[in-house]
């Protein structure tokens, strides 16, 4: 039984709402979690952002053995280019969900390449912030929360 | 506001609760749909489903200019290999998602392209069929169904 | 002497006039023909569309085999990965010609390769309807019309 | 133990004896599959061929979970550009033999990958029509008909 | 309303008639001119041919900034290497359009490379001679010509 | 008249029936080699195998160029990486039939590749030790044994 | 106005004058600094250096929206891997030129591709130190700082 | 004289003993550093660990132009990605080791490149644990020791 | 010392202040180049364009081995096609500076790479017409000016 | 229980002490294996050298059943490019260890990759001579010594 | 029966002597080719250098004709370019040899590809300005001098 | 001062005159090298020929440290395939130098690249058998002999 879900936000998230909004939308992250936790009142929400590859690890590692829980992971640009990210992600036991709020496959080709991929279990990408909200539905619905 | 969906899948879906069971589930696509109807009482759904590039292009045509509607395209291996189908999603004026049941960058490495990404508004990859569900979720919920 | 001139267009181009007028020009094959007809009053002029590869390869092996006979093939997105369409026109005798109408190579790089073109007569790339027009003055003027 | 074998031939594979005889040879796949019924009136042996894709797929669906049956399938051009064909015969239980007259790897480079090669059992490529009858004499001998 | 069309050539184009005429044909561009200006009495055709990369750039620059003109360009085996021919033509006013007399995508694969292609208006490729006279008629019957 | 047959094998090939039992079988080439001889009484069958290249080259040339022979060859790892070998089997004038016991495009990528393909006159792929004696079959029946 | 410049040198330059004396020369970066600001005694300059990619992007946030300001930014090694990075200077609305002390250019070829060249204004690279000095003059005359 | 040996491990390496426990054994690094301090009571042995590829270059940098010191590291997922902990490596004038406790080339492909394999002295890859213990011994017996 | 400076101009520069206006500026190059000499009143400047490589060369060759000199090349096209340029600016001892008006990184990929790149001094990119004037001052402050 | 190494030195390992010195030091092979035997009395060291692949093959085969037996292979220059060799390792029983005297990885690119790296069990490379001496460490004190 | 001999160099050839002596040399072209005319006294040998393309095909295509002529061509960087240069090669009737005085296989790697060599009769490479002699005993010897 | 000069000669040259007459003539090797021992009398010739990568191997360290010795090596097919044969030849100190018969530019794309060519003096490529003579003229008119 989920109880508990981290949203984890990589580098530049925190600028949500301020920074391109044509691409990223007019509403910051913090705005956004609050109309979350009203939705879920009957589970824990937490949200944890950097911009530092190390504590985003640190905070996956320190998560990622709890019981009843699951992780939604935005890692921004260190989903293409972080392989210890990726090996964080598959070291810990919480199920983890990655986000993408745009398209990356319609944006550079670098971008087109995640290594969070093939370690989680599964991929909500270029539906604005609804895919943090799809990815709650899918954690509480999906196998993991039986 | 978006009053019918479309649902339609492409070559050897039709056999889903058939066969590679443990990839893509025991139940067939006509039971999900049945259920789907039952939760979505209030929209029109209909489904389509063809072994055959061309009557996909030919369906993807004739309902591709209806008014508030949607469409959930699951190509199957056509999504790899069918610029006529894209450019068939290109044409057409209704919003178009993309929807692959299992999560299509585990598998061969000729499955992690698709020529579809590009011209469908949303992608949900590797939810099974809740992927399918969610879908129509967001539809109903995204900035097309005003 | 070339007496029957087959245009065959492949997917999506029976939306000529309907779709992306800005690429495509805003009148519709049909009206196109109808001209094309008066134009050359003392040669045969049929017109044969498909979505469907099958349909296509079928109907170039029917009529290529024809005496006094020349085909002008548009085939869409299958130019760029039906080898089984290549293979048909390598097959037969009749005389065949690639037509373009917007300029392939300006446009995404997968559409910069044909399939069909080392097996083609001549290539009329990105004249608009005009590549029609000009692909029937070559047949009759070329060294297949003695 | 195999008693219905199906024969099954794709795109330009119906000009067999009319096209390109340098190639494939002047008798017609008639001619020499009444010779191979000949041979083996032991088994039922069935032909099919179609130019489309979806009518191939259809068939290895409808034939493909037969018991006692083999098929052998030659899938000309579509060997080398069908992931929805590769997927057909994956799914389905019948053992598969993959068939080529000529020998791909002496053409174009595009004619050295097919992506059934890893989905079918064995592969009998460049033997001419005496490839067809191997194939039987395998799929009668080999471990799949205990 | 374009009232003079210069044909312009690049290296080797001079030795035409002369050399590997079972590629290029056996007539002179010379004599050919002569008969396209016979041909279109009511325009003014221009002809320059050089082996140098420099005059041909020159000779663009010179005529591409006058009123009511047009370029006809084969620049030979320039045309696959010369980044500043590209930069030339797209930095004129005129209309340039692109000819290749054999099908160059028949040869070499060194030769499937155009620079020239993305800032051409039209291509005429593997027509022979005949390419020359329907630019013309492209050029004359074309939207630059209003 | 094909009268005499060699089978040369490559590297490891001596191992046969003795190590990796779950790719190559349990028998060893020596008892397989005996039934063969036993199955066709009316030729010679000769048996060559060496780990070295450089003796397969030399028992290539020593009988390649006797009359009525065929050569079935396994050359084992060597076929992706000899280009001697190849050069030995072009120069010779016996036809030379490629055989691999194991589907090697099941296997590492670099097994997909034979420099042997394009200069065997046939290929027996995937069949197990029975690609051996279809090998002599299709010698004996192909246009080689006239 | 521009008044203020911040030179923030990402990973190992705090180890100029004493590293590598070779290719980055023997002076430190605090002695070279000093030297800036007495001879642009005008505006406010500023000095970061991290070797942690998060504290750079969090620097480079913080400054980053400021008015009449300017950024000069020696990543160092990051700049051919960090996508992060790359992000936060594009989202930032501060001009941020590029310096590179040595000419990557002639190094590793994996130094060769920046990630921050196409979102940086301009680019100073194998100038040596004097690529910030020259870097200045350049904020201080463009366009931006008007 | 060698005195002091600091082994620096990467990110995750934190979790040896607690993950993926078939790959990377169940003892913790911190047991296994004691049995280390006691095979060699004659130098000093320092351990580091961070998940912050910043702290890392720190580290080296601070101990890496000690005197009779040498540096054992292990940089994990880094070893793959960090242009900025090779530039670290190159810069100090410690001898550094690389070890790797999994053999990375059997592993994913992109784990077969590490950059910092040019700038390291030598490479215990593959030995499990044991990899520390013997680039101990090499350390200790290597010209570096003199 | 150094006391006069060639600035040497490849194809199409002649042209600035004609053409693409937006990237390259409303000003011509002469106008420029007469703002420069009344700026550096004290050494002596020398102007030369040519769209033909080969006179280019022949002005290195020529000028390239004065004393007291410095290049300021920009190329044009040719930096990133000419092998011979680059030769010629190798063989010369004249110091050379590469200039680009433009950020040849952020157009087409085919002007990345630049023949010249390894050969010259110092590389002024997308500056503007800055870049020359910024040459001219890092010529006469560098090492080369001793 | 190990209690016999063969040590297997491929191509040129035999000019060991006569040839680049710099690369390889400047004693024999016998010397050094005169050292190691005096080093390890309580188990039987047996040396093997050819410049011929196929010796090694068949020494491999031939010690590779053995019980308690290790085998450290240099196959030198063959390491890169025999799939024999890696086949025949791959066909033993015994453990297997790589070496490589130099560090491969800082010399051509060619010598990068290792047919041998997946088939053996642990790798020592770039440890000058020093690399055997660990492997009969490691040998001892694997698992593969219980 | 070959009467007249026509050296043809290319750009920078003309410094010979003068720069890079340790790659080329310290003679001039003008001395050596005195030394040949003397070594030579039956043929006439003609000596041509440009930098120019343009000018170096003008004169293969004036020479090109004549009878009993062959040509010694050593084109420089063109070699690896120009594709203009190879067409006028293929054009001509006289045999061509292809002079490189150093190994451009030693070079950077785009010295490595030349155009001409295809169209070529013989290649001199890496010998010295011995190469150019080689190349008339070559051409006095081989059977276009019949 | 040489004295004595090598011809060893690779797999498959034992048959020069028996196959493949079209490419490499009619003639035997053994024919040909006793005209050249009657043209070069001052001087000891030895020939040597292998299938055995090993014997090359063997033959180059055993005459490559004679004095006063040249060799020359036409490797055959492994000049594209053997490293070990490359590093014999970089390890020996008599100069070598490359033959290879016909031009191996012209045939297939993987007699392009020799392992050889970098460690050679010198190459004689598509002369026939006049590239042993011209070797022989070369080797005894460089620098070697002095």
């Amino acid at each position: 039984m989920i109880s508990t879900i981290y949203i984890i936000n990589g580098p530049n998230l925190n600028l949500l709402g301020k920074r391109e909004i044509d691409i990223y939308g007019s509403i910051s992250f913090e705005e956004f979690f609050d109309s979350l936790k009203n939705e879920f009142p009957g589970i824990r929400l937490e949200y944890f952002q950097s911009n530092h590859e190390g504590f985003l690890i640190d905070k996956i590692q320190e998560v990622g053995f709890e019981k009843n829980t699951g992780i939604i992971l935005n890692a921004g640009g260190l989903s293409h280019t972080s392989i210890s990210l990726r090996d964080a992600v598959a070291a810990v036991l919480t199920p983890v969900v990655e986000v993408h709020i745009s398209n990356i496959n319609k944006r550079e080709p670098f971008r087109k390449h995640s290594f969070l991929t093939e370690v989680c279990e599964a991929h909500f990408i270029g539906l604005g912030l609804e895919g943090y909200r799809l990815s709650i539905h899918w954690l509480l619905e999906s196998s993991f929360n039986k």
